[in-house]
């Protein structure tokens, strides 16, 4: 199979798993402390398996810090989103069918300064991870980088799932509207666009702290 | 000892450990986050403990996928399925010594498209990731490997835990009627079956993403 | 300094942290899901820290069943129980002091047949997953060896929790003594025998199963 | 940029998400099991991002037991707890900016010697496990240090944390001024005082049972 197809595979798999479990665990009744573990477990899981054919992002923002990075072409950043959104829509698709209806959610009302700064300061820290632990080349071979980055989602749904969507990841985002887990499309909009601008401002401090 | 014994023994007391604590955490009386977490954990402790003698499958779905993928004789799937459903039924006749009479099971009662697309979807997912992160030569000699399988078993039984068995597993479907903790026959059958079937569609899978 | 005197050191610190947690958190009023969780990280912690030293065993179970299968020279077992010992004992004064008299250990009246299977099952787990994790040449190196152990014994707590000390560690169920929650000193000194008979059939089956 | 200037910046990164996330999930109004587990895992995730830049500190005691072990220069040692320092004041003030005044603190009334006992135990135990799994040679890159030092604060949280303020880090503690989450700077200053006195504990117990 084509080397780069096999990649947008892997993105639109990893991406339908970690968007399955979202609405899975949040929709089915669940509360607590379940959902971040939940997420955050799943993110680990398919970043390990897919880590070594696409990167293992599931995630336009992590994408685009990785072409900023230099560790993604900038041509394949495309590809790899529409691979992501789609795995994410599928999934929002097959959670509508098994659970039905979302709850009401206008308890998704968020205030929009601290939206932004709850989506941007864990969407920055995820994307801020991912390159020093799964493309640092002083690191290579660690067998860590996915339970750091997958744990990263899990404490931010923890520190700012208040506050915000908290879903640090466009594709995320854009499944939430399909799944009626939004309470109104700007929302969405506002984080697809913090969350991208932090994973550009991620990409930048990557390269103040770890390049020559 | 014979070195094919010495791997029927592993997954025996692996299956053993899996199906144990399965039944004592789900029919000791404790409920929420902790039977996830057990299974998960006690499933990535025995893929550790045993995975570089037998692979540590435990699960005759994962040694189906393991089949397709090429990285188990196919002759020797029926003694690893034999010897992981002997394993899970000792470890059921345990619980069932230990802890009596299993709880009313009409809870149990599940809507067969969601229980077949519940333990399709994470049943894959379990064997998708113990292709990729424990028989991929890319990753050869990684530590990440039993956390990634435990871990997608933890977070199937949050996902999915309350529309299917979350077995993801024919040995535990079967040792489930030892246990009496399935309401009948047929649910148990249906479960195997859709197990077995989400392994071969994951060893197809693997060979889509990882084979040149 | 003498290159075994470190060893011990190290033994009695581990120890003193182990108990001094398994006191504090079964004492200070939390329940559920906490203590397991933090005795098996505070386990695997230590095991991390002082495992390219002394083994990190932590435990007179684990130390013979390192002895029957030739990790561990036999004349050191005493100092290595006396070192677990001493730093459980230890622990267990500074829990007393820090938070004063146990609660009623009542609940803690156990069934003798339960006792004995649930502690011997968990008890040859951890040592099986001991040797096989930290002992095997074919894993040597491996960062996942105290991520096993120490989750075994989580595992152990939520699976057996309710019918036994789910010590699984003699010098815990000695340190239960010195912190009164224990309610009789004949289930301590069964748990001590069970768990060391136990860590003598790991040893064994490793032989089993892991030796030409 | 400037080598030593690149240490001091990772150095307040991880600071600041290490007391953001500190402020918010003890702020916003969850409890329980949440708090130790999201502290413990930020501080493992910022410990694997940037210990191969600065080794991964975020903490004036730690430092300081790198510099009495010998792997840190002694006049870095106040340009990092500057930059730790800095770090969590800015978290702190971010936390204030979203989620507006601390709730009552009057809970926070400790007794003086369960609070030094109880900072000194897990902030040697943290310094002792940082040095032992991240700067011995035996061990250089493993994959387990940042799991080890983060599970280590959790572990803590959950075992002392009704006895003192669980910071085992001056730089947590100086930020809980900022976030008024602590009633008096009487604690603060004795926090302070003994994480760094625990810390130096930890290097020299570091030598007596690692050097040659």
């Amino acid at each position: 199979m084509n080397e780069n197809f096999r990649k947008y595979l892997v993105e639109f798999i990893g991406a339908f798993f970690l968007i399955f479990t979202i609405g899975a665990v949040t929709r089915l009744g669940v509360s607590g402390v379940i959902p971040p573990v939940a997420i955050g477990f799943i993110l680990m899981v398919m970043v390990y398996a897919g880590g070594f054919i696409s990167g293992g992002h599931y995630n336009p923002a992590v994408s685009l810090a990785a072409v900023v990075r230099g560790a993604l072409p900038a041509y394949q950043w495309i590809h790899y989103s529409i691979s992501q959104v789609l795995g994410g829509i599928v999934g929002a698709f097959v959670v509508n069918y098994l659970v039905g209806e979302a709850p009401d959610s206008s308890t998704m009302l968020f205030e929009m300064p601290a939206l932004i700064i709850g989506e941007f300061i864990f969407t920055f820290a995820l994307c801020y991870v991912v390159l020093l632990t799964a493309t640092a080349k002083e690191v290579e071979g660690n067998s860590y980088y996915g339970l750091a980055i997958g744990s990263t989602v899990m404490v931010g749904a923890f520190a700012v799932g208040g506050i915000c969507m908290a879903a640090f990841n466009p594709a995320v985002a854009i499944a939430c509207i399909v799944m009626h887990t939004i309470c109104c499309l700007k929302i969405a909009l506002v984080t697809v666009l913090v969350n991208l601008i932090a994973g550009i401002a991620a990409g930048i401090t990557y390269k103040a702290v770890n390049c020559k």
